[in-house]
């Protein structure tokens, strides 16, 4: 019983050897695949809504867990981490993350990776496919309010959608506003980033996305200011009892798509919204796009909580490249014992026992 | 930002340079103290009711997460698979596990480990606990019921407290009965391990472990015979909706002491019980052991569930043997990036990118 680690680094092999855009084009292709397919009467996917640990000591955070089962097949765990002081304070991203696969067939964990880049991968896919539903075909102006790390994959993933020419950025940390158009600069392709204030950045766009790590009770990051009739919005940042980003003035006369219904009602900006006043979810866009097409002459709404399906999408895609590309180190997490009845055979007799055949001592142990 | 991984053979230089005896004796001390501090009003460790798949396609099985935060310092979350047709099919435990622990401040995951030795222990651990306060302390008999891999550890465990001479063995499995003895020959000390119908077993223990599979809706594993009138009971193998051990009839004539007192309602011997019928918990026998002692004169049962509590000790126990031995190895499982704010900075620019300082490209890689 082995366990298939892919650290950072092999991660990062795995970006170096797809590049970047094929990566988030995969991403994206197979996230459409994942929706199209989910059926929640069938049950085969199974999502319970998810849970955490919330404290403001030592200091203000979140630490969910986020569970996928596929019936039949395997379990995906992710665990995620929400710090908001983690960039000012430590120079580590506000959002940290691992995620486990585990066999159902015998409990045993498969693989554990990196899901850092996942999230932010998988979370600007979701907005892209909602995008590519919702806004306009024709959207050239992206305008996004909260410029950290989550907002990097929201405009990578919409450049794969749309045909961008314009991105507006605003932060209320100016300068994080202000180095944004650094962090983007690899995407290429004559796209003008410039920082904007809100009122013209929310007047102008054809697609916002708000990811900001506003304080609980302390939305919405905008107000009074009137879109574009047909604007499309993905809010990303709300995923939090209590934390939302959009007036509840604008959603009322949206169309507002959640990730996943009961969470959204829960942490996402449904929380300003009565059951009814809910649209289809994400899940049910993509299985009835055409129908829903006549949405793109109306404000809609993304409220992407992050939901446990992507996250399973997204690492079995990195799996997959990390069999490819041979990458992972195969490490013996879990006990091997010759005797399944026995917690301490493995370590009997002492001393002198060989181990099992299959779970060598690692070279570098 | 490196974890901590502490492989199986990592654990297993563990117990050879502790010992058996002495890593149990630690883990039951430890285990006391962490119950004599525990108090639900003060909120200052919180875990909420686990939660977890059930399936029976490909096999039967449930995968748990257990998490345990412990406010302001860490959180711990055990993921555990319970699946009883491992050992027969796949000789592997019947219970798979691993646990991690996480930086609270951050959201880091700073240790992972194997978790199936450790519920194991635990679990053991927690029964010497019970009987050490509800049962005589001049108990001679054990009688287990189920003698697969969980009653080793309760053996061992009760030998630690107890100054046992006789241990009547029974399972649904005949030789899995019969073979007991040699898993447990290590113990030593003039110990006679016996197989025994299931009747002379109930009536001749002075403590009785019941640690089965039986199926849900298929208990109890044994009915109608009348034990010792203070015998106490350690029921170890309910653990989950519709699973139970012992006889209705019998509960309720016993004092029932739960580990965890609404999980115990939903997966434990307490499902058969009214809330009012309910025993105090793990935790207040402890904290107030003289008091209780008048119960060792009477039938009682431990309903021990699984409690993460139990697994945030004993991770953390054998994190801190592992630090004294300087065993285990520092894997960067999750992304470094010299820029926050930037998901993809880790991979850029390519090819030529050095590693970031603290982050190095592992030997082994």
């Amino acid at each position: 019983m082995e366990t298939l680690l892919l650290t950072g680094h092999d991660i990062r092999r795995i970006l170096l050897h797809v590049g970047l855009d094929s990566l988030m084009d995969e991403m994206i292709a197979r996230l459409t695949s994942a929706l199209e397919a989910f059926d929640p009467e069938r049950g085969d996917t199974v999502i319970p809504v998810r849970q955490g640990f919330e404290y403001h000591e030592p200091a203000t955070g979140l630490l969910e867990w986020m569970p996928c089962m596929r019936k039949g097949a395997h379990a995906t765990i992710k665990i995620v981490g929400y710090h908001p002081e983690n960039p000012r304070k430590r120079n580590l991203p506000t959002i940290v993350s691992t995620v486990s696969a585990y066999d159902t067939t015998t409990g045993h964990l498969t693989c554990m990776m990196d899901g850092t880049l996942l999230t932010a991968l998988r979370t600007g896919a979701a907005s892209a496919v909602a995008s590519g539903i919702l806004a306009r075909p024709e959207a050239k102006t992206a305008g996004l309010i909260g410029a950290g790390a989550q907002a990097v994959t929201q405009l990578h993933a919409l450049t794969r959608v749309f045909d961008l020419r314009e991105v507006l950025v605003y932060d209320v940390v100016p300068e994080t506003a202000r180095s944004f158009a650094q962090r983007v600069a690899c995407f290429g392709g004559g796209l003008a980033v410039e920082t904007a204030p809100l009122d013209a950045l929310v007047r102008t766009a054809d697609i916002v996305c708000t990811a900001t790590s506003v304080g609980i009770g302390e939305g919405p990051v905008f107000e009074g200011i009137e879109p574009k009739p047909w604007v499309h919005v993905n809010a990303v940042g709300s995923d939090f009892p209590g934390k939302t980003e959009l007036p509840a003035e604008l959603l009322r006369r949206s169309v507002v798509c959640p990730d996943a219904w009961e969470q959204a009602l829960r942490e996402g900006e449904c929380q300003q919204l009565a059951p009814a006043e809910i649209g289809p979810c994400l899940y049910e866009l993509v299985q009835h796009r055409d129908t829903c097409r006549f949405l793109q002459d109306r404000i809609t709404v993304f409220d992407s909580t992050g939901w446990a399906l992507e996250d399973d999408v997204a690492m079995h895609l990195l799996m997959d490249y990390a069999a490819a590309l041979g990458l992972g180190t195969r490490l013996p997490v879990e006990i091997s014992s010759e005797d399944a009845l026995n917690p301490y055979h493995f370590a009997l007799p002492p001393v002198e026992r060989t181990v099992p055949a299959g779970s060598p001592e690692p070279a570098f142990a």
